[in-house]
């Protein structure tokens, strides 16, 4: 996986920035690279296995912070924690750790979280309000809280504007690579900058954030354009891709906004659209690479539904198609099995006329007129061999679009999960 | 898989019957173990590796029919067909195919299902409207209605009372074993037997019948208790399985009742009441055999939601357990992982009060009180390994129970559904 890195690299020039899309570029870095946050990443003995499990995001400068959490009923100690120090729109560090969910654990799990918002607090001389938590790991298992607070003070010492990638990689848990993204565009004739990280890998399902991700900027605004503009860039990404159909109990998106650059936004114009796209860009690079680093994913998929009626109706039939076991087991195989994509859109609840539908494999028309076309068995399985690839439902009605990002489902899969909490 | 033919087989002493509930009796055979019955099944050259794919069902009296059919928007040809020929509440064949689904053909996929009505109808010497069609089998690839027709006057003329088994494995797609139950009970002195056939193996999720099935009983009853009757008895039984959720478009359960016993009953009473006993026994059974032998399955696992303030939404979250990916790994892999059973309540949903909640895998406590419990992992790895065990969810709320049936994720079901056309 990671190959979006490389072709990051690649494109890029050495040392220097990429043009994205007017006026965006993309730039080296992820939670570190907007000025103002330094970053660190610690072995503090939560993972079994050894390695890099504990984390934490720093503001330099007091920030507007905003979050969206999962959706699910049972939540993870440090989202009830979270939510409650979010309350004034306000953070300056986010602490996180791999290894451990502090899920279902009562009150000694609020205990732990709390805990962890204290420790840290104290040794950045702040309150524990303005420290936000997130865990993710196994579910239910007793959270070693004495091994977190040991580590804290090595986490705090080591912060540092280049510790975004070591705090990347301490969240990891099933992920192969760690995943960061950084753009960077103008202001006011001022630089400003998005980054973030990301974890993901299972239990990746639309409706809400899904993951564990922290991104920062250093433009300034008043926090409920934030609020808005997270809520729009989440709809459009982490909303929007799935793995397995899992909602998890932890899922956890933080966006902190410090005012470094010295660049501040006070209203909806030009401007806060500029930060959209950018916060959006960096959102959905976010959750793509979550989906192509996926538990035994070996494909990206885009599932690109069209003429849906409205862009609601098209999220659902593409959720459907890219929820399928059986779509998802024909990737893997690559198998240009349409029958499955049709099917997946017809039990998606959605109104639709299937003799109006069309279907395409990367460019390929596969199904037309309520039928199957001929097509070159060969060229399908070219275009489904390639790991990244585009499937296009085109439904014939009112416009409305929208697309899922999903990927295949292997042997690896439930390799993975056979054996999670061993 | 089949062992629940083996048990049956055990109990039941030889050439009798076995006493299942009070008044319901086990009895060999399958689709025509009533009377007045008689099936087929033969080798007309659909299936591409050859065995056999073309079965009859044929009531030698007029017999009253009902029939439930997918929920999917896009559905088979012989969907369409069938729910026409229904319309009269009258049937006196099923002529079924497995190899290909004739789903997704446009008008040619209409003309082959009538054509398949036709010539039954003609070898049999009855109008095409008492004829009902099911397909089973790959999308959208061409119906080869040919050879179907090559077949039928073989079928036809192979007609017997002891047919059943014929036709019961001439309906196998990626079954492993070929799916009958029947039972006999008393009616006024009179015995009479409901029995039945059905395959399944991948696509089977709840909110419709999800297989192929035929259902056949010697009573006698008003048309209108007959469709209040499978009603009922799907309700509690096919729709309450899940082996990957997505739900086919050719979905199709078909009830005959031809009245041969010379039992009959007209309205709703203990009489109807022992009926609804007996089909809905006999659609359970036929259920459980689909998802013991869903592709790759390895285990049968009941989910049992109990206190969920109502039997709906009971069913709402048990099929959420019974859906998960990641719940059903864990199954495969004998992995003790209640915090994935607590997280698909979760997303179910439903409301509920975390902390009131109780799980049990079979009859050993692992959370209560919003937290796992100590348990003993060999205790619960002896419970998983098990080929069938129950998984019990108590909400700790107002009545309200259901149980879905589902199997293990395993490595085989990716490798059945990664190259299935192929």
């Amino acid at each position: 996986m990671g190959f979006l890195f490389r072709s990051l690299r690649d494109k890029r020039s050495v040392g220097g920035v990429m043009m994205i899309e007017k006026g965006l570029e993309s730039i080296a870095g992820g939670v570190t690279a907007a000025r103002g946050f330094r970053a660190s990443g610690v072995e503090c003995g939560v993972k079994k296995r050894g390695g890099l499990d504990l984390a934490l995001v720093f503001s330099d400068h007091p920030a507007d912070a905003a979050g969206v959490f999962t959706t699910n009923r049972v939540v993870a100690a440090p989202v009830t924690l979270s939510r409650q120090h979010l309350s004034d729109g306000k953070a300056r560090a986010v602490i996180l750790n791999s290894g451990n969910a502090n899920t279902c654990l009562g009150e000694e799990g609020m205990a732990a979280a709390l805990k962890m918002a204290e420790v840290t607090a104290s040794a950045l001389s702040l309150s524990a309000k303005d420290i936000l938590v997130a865990s993710t790991g196994v579910i239910g298992a007793a959270f070693p809280i004495d091994k977190v607070v040991t580590g804290i003070p090595s986490l705090v010492d080591q912060l540092t504007p280049m510790g975004g990638g070591l705090a990347a990689r301490a969240i990891m848990t099933t992920d192969t690579v760690s995943k960061e993204v950084a753009v960077a565009f103008m202001i006011n004739d001022v630089l400003v900058r998005v980054g973030g990280m990301a974890k993901g890998s299972g239990m990746i399902q639309p409706n809400m954030a899904t993951m564990l991700s922290v991104v920062t900027t250093d433009l300034g605004m008043p926090v409920e354009l934030l609020k808005r503009a997270l809520k729009t860039a989440t709809r459009a990404s982490f909303n929007r891709i799935t793995i397995d159909g899992d909602t998890s109990t932890n899922d956890s998106l933080f966006l902190l906004a410090n005012g470094a650059s010295g660049a501040r936004i006070e209203q909806v114009d030009e401007r806060y659209e500029s930060f959209v796209q950018a916060l959006t860009y960096v959102c959905t690079e976010l959750a793509k690479m979550c989906v192509r680093d996926g538990e035994g994913a070996t494909k990206l998929v885009s599932i690109h539904l069209k003429n849906a009626g409205s862009e609601e109706n098209a999220a659902i039939a593409a959720r459907s198609v890219g929820n399928s076991s059986l779509v998802k087991t024909a990737f893997f195989g690559e198998d240009a099995n349409w029958g499955r994509i049709i099917c997946a859109v017809g039990y998606s609840g959605i109104d639709f006329d299937p003799d109006k539908t069309r279907i395409f494999l990367g460019d390929l028309p596969v199904y037309m007129d309520g039928t199957g076309l001929p097509f070159d068995e060969e060229r399908a399985k070219s275009i489904l061999s390639q790991r990244e690839f585009e499937v296009t439902v085109d439904l014939g009605g009112d416009p409305g679009e929208a697309t899922v990002w999903t990927c295949d489902f292997s042997y690896d899969y439930v390799k993975i999960n056979g054996s999670y909490r061993s």
